[in-house]
């Protein structure tokens, strides 16, 4: 589990990267799926993982606005701020933990219930559903995107 | 783990039952990015799993060609028929399977050496990725995709 956190922050860092090559414009521009932008999923990606280790640590619920952080600098800034809290958590997660349960309400306002384990691979998952998304656009921008190959990073 | 294979099975089998809604010539049709049609990354997908997880059981490759695959019906068929190869192999990963090392050749003729947990969340990521392709590509048909949530599948 925390190697494909780590995957997926190494993958992060490396969009960051990419799109400081890109036309800040480029960032920003609505394109179709996913939520919207390059610059919106990147800050979603990183908005939904602190929120949901925030309610795993039993912490209030942090609303960041996406209008707060529409700048490639602020992206970043937010993810280097929210990781800082997130990978503690991560770094420090045990098995025992997995069957621990989360309970709350979903936007529509009904009830969920979920395991913590259900809830960190739900995390992974979002991220990398995302990234895969970014790679499309980047071609579609006619760019090569962030590989998303795991082996050869050296994470394990 | 074995919770992400369980959930890309299920995520596989509903963008297969999304499939059957769409006419297969949209479903052929080349797009941008990704491996360039949806249902070439599907067949991509079940391609790469088999291929790895063959891998680590120390069988030959076997190489399937996209072009005896090329309608979804027959792509469903090599998704099943890899599948009852690949799930016990992953139903019954153990921790102490983890650093076992798989040494080949790449593509390009140089060698590699990854333990066999960094290639189990290779092909983890790997189908997570393309999925998130094949989204965009819904929505750019108008079409809605397969949900990406992990929680609330109750698969932990």
């Amino acid at each position: 589990m925390i190697t494909l956190f780590r995957y997926n922050w190494q993958v992060r860092d490396e969009w960051f990267a990419w799109c400081r090559e890109v036309p800040e414009e480029e960032l920003t521009r609505q394109r179709v799926g996913g939520v919207g932008s390059i610059l919106k999923t990147i800050f979603h990606i990183v908005d939904v993982e602190q929120s949901w280790i925030r309610a795993l640590q039993g912490k209030p619920d942090i609303e960041y606005s996406f209008e707060s952080y529409s700048t490639l600098a602020r992206v970043m800034e937010l993810s280097r701020h929210c990781r800082a809290h997130v990978e503690p958590f991560v770094m420090n997660w045990r098995p025992d933990m997995e069957h621990r349960v989360l309970t709350g309400t979903k936007h529509d306002g009904t009830p969920f219930s979920y395991t913590y384990g259900e809830v960190l691979r739900h995390v992974i998952a979002h991220e990398i559903h995302h990234t895969g998304q970014l790679s499309v656009w980047a071609r579609e921008m006619g760019r090569a995107p962030v590989s998303a190959n795991l082996v050869g990073r050296r994470l394990v």
